[in-house]
């Protein structure tokens, strides 16, 4: 297991890193598809994500069972994991969270547009998963595949999606991108609710200007989504 | 009194995660009642709920008196503690705070509802009690047996009671239940206020999905109030 | 001076208490009423209140001079708390701060009114300074002893004056008490602002409610504000 | 470099500063110009405004290009500094930032104007840079010496522009002053928000009582920004 180590070292520090910034509080989980096996995906076993250690994650299969038991709890809601890597080709990381300010915008019929550039993962669009319209749903907790899937299928092709009364499930290529994309969501929400107290005309991102043209540079070294996270790791650090 | 140093220690922790969570200030207070003595509750001498250490914690008996006179001085609204213990016997914790966030709801008409999972408690209405309609009431401490009573009768079976310019009380079958919907009330309240500000028609929780369908798991280990319990005390330690 | 240094330590814990809750930043500045001569009163030198030392200390007459002319820099508002005292006998202590959440309330007409009981001091009105509206003011400034006489005018027989863009001036009976109304007014003003947003009618604090009934136990140990600010010395120590 | 030890001293403190004030998160960055070389300037290479060090300190010139290549990464945003000090004879000092509740003064055609007397600097009027009306522009970011160009164009004689869906950037004749723009520019944003909500009619910072006045004393020893920096100083170190 000693090549996952870094890969594993980093969905420590993403469990660290969105409780530090309040994504997720006790609850909420981040998860890495495993990098050889595509029908395998890495995540702790049933902690709060604050004190998730290396010695916690464990390798689950698209069903949602460990793949060696070794008797520890799992968060019941692992299937929301399960199903988007079983439906999503092009994820590789999903980060299930409370992050608290997407609330009003499932609870009501307000989008949750994108207004700063760093959220421009939510140009797409950002539909809300309502868990009384689905039969099979006995409350707001994705805790069967059944259940997963229903939320997949909300999801689509985007990035984010609500959960009403609940918190949302965010997608990416990788785990920093998601970590990324999960506090810029949060930012992004906190923004526009101030913003539209203004009851003013808004000018939302663009099409046109979401990152695409800046797509080489955001993995390069020292930016994008490299650079914050090299800060998010000091923060977190000792 | 050793088989009680685990309740005594989960309290002071309970006082501790309260004020790190600015549900509580320098005032506000926490109580369990006595496992084996019914009529008796534990809870700290009067003061502050951060600085409340195993010896500060005393036993009271449902009239407000101090079992062992130790000379302590005693929180003037003891008699809010003592008063549900004596009318709810479901009831073995209670927390009476002045989370800040609950205020606009206890001086206005708008009613707080739970659009949170987390704040399932709330679901069955949250009454809002009213000193200036107390006769007895001098001001809005509850700092008789008589007051308590009133408090209570306002409370009725529901877990919060809202206490107009000043705060609330909030019981649960145990502490950390107790502490749990002490701070989700607080996040809800907070989330309300900004979901109320989009002025859209809002889905709340509706009571088929309330979370009694998941009771079981709520209390197993690794999963509800414990996971996040586990990080709370984490909070608060060294 | 050595009878004086508890004084002088309540006074520059003060000031840290003052700057650990946001009630000043870099500027703002409390005072003591000399207890023995009272045409003096003790302030810092011109620092900003989370660096005070009791070196620091000074002792000015009403005029806002120093007594033993140290050569050290002074608060050029300081003539503030000099016309303060040498208006009202009734006043041991003043704050000037710039917390934040009063400036709504002092460029708009809104009245900022009591909605929690902590906040009484506000009963009976907080009038609003505007500089534009005295002649002999350059800028928001109170810097000569004619400004400081026109707040004074301003402030009349109440407990809080807001200054226009700038702030507020508390005072007290004691410097305890002045620093829970300043953190009071703040977090009031905060609430307040969260509860007019509901646009709903608002039933403020009444009059008869006011804490004079309970005026016997504010200042005895373990009560009112003796209980929170061992609280806040704990906060600001070590 | 060592008489140059002094400025970035300051440089990198002011890079902190920022960061614990939460102007800047992971992206902004700060420059001066330099003191003898006025077609150069001291900026960081690419990294994150809270982990720069004064190693990290690189000497440009006004098209962007290091002056003596380390081989180190360039903030892409660079030009908004270089056009600047090209542009501004006045100007000595640069910050651009994502200063978070800017946002809704840029996506709307709300102005920001300054309520409070830290905030004087807002009152010549407060321009914002569109870059879906600047037609070299692929997206938001400044990465070019036309569209720093373009920039600074807008921003003309005004002290802070800002940069719609992104952040904004300022100026000042020196560093300090710079940082004191940047972050009561934030906090005016805020009390700004909040007093808008009370949709009452605002009495602004009147150009009649702007610093001028009291030009003399805002750059004198313990007065003005000496005062707060020594403590933002003491924030940030050890």
């Amino acid at each position: 297991m000693s090549e996952l180590q870094p890969l594993i070292d980093d969905l420590v520090a993403a469990n660290h890193i969105l409780y530090h910034h309040g994504v997720v509080d006790g609850y909420g989980h981040a998860s890495i598809r495993h990098p050889e096996r595509p029908e395998r995906f890495l995540i702790a076993a049933a902690i709060a994500p604050g004190r998730v250690r290396a010695s916690d994650i464990l390798e689950l299969d698209l069903d949602g069972n460990p793949v060696d038991d070794a008797g520890r709890p799992l968060y019941s809601e692992r299937f929301i994991h399960a199903e988007v890597y079983r439906a999503r080709a092009d994820v590789n990381a999903v980060i299930h969270s409370h992050s608290p300010t997407v609330i009003p915008f499932g609870v009501t019929d307000v989008p949750l547009r994108p207004i700063i550039n760093q959220a421009s993962c939510l140009h797409s669009g950002v539909p809300v998963y309502n868990s009384r319209l689905v039969p099979e749903a006995k409350g707001p907790l994705v805790d069967s595949p059944v259940l997963g899937k229903a939320l997949v299928a909300k999801l689509a092709e985007h990035s984010v999606v609500l959960m009403r009364g609940h918190g949302n499930t965010v997608v990416a290529p990788d785990l920093r991108e998601a970590v990324a994309r999960a506090i810029y969501t949060e930012r992004n929400a906190h923004l526009l609710l101030q913003t539209l107290a203004l009851n003013r005309p808004i000018e939302y991102l663009d099409p046109s200007e979401v990152e695409s043209k800046n797509t080489n540079r955001r993995n390069a070294p020292s930016h994008g989504v490299d650079r914050i996270w090299q800060m998010w790791l000091d923060e977190v650090s000792g």
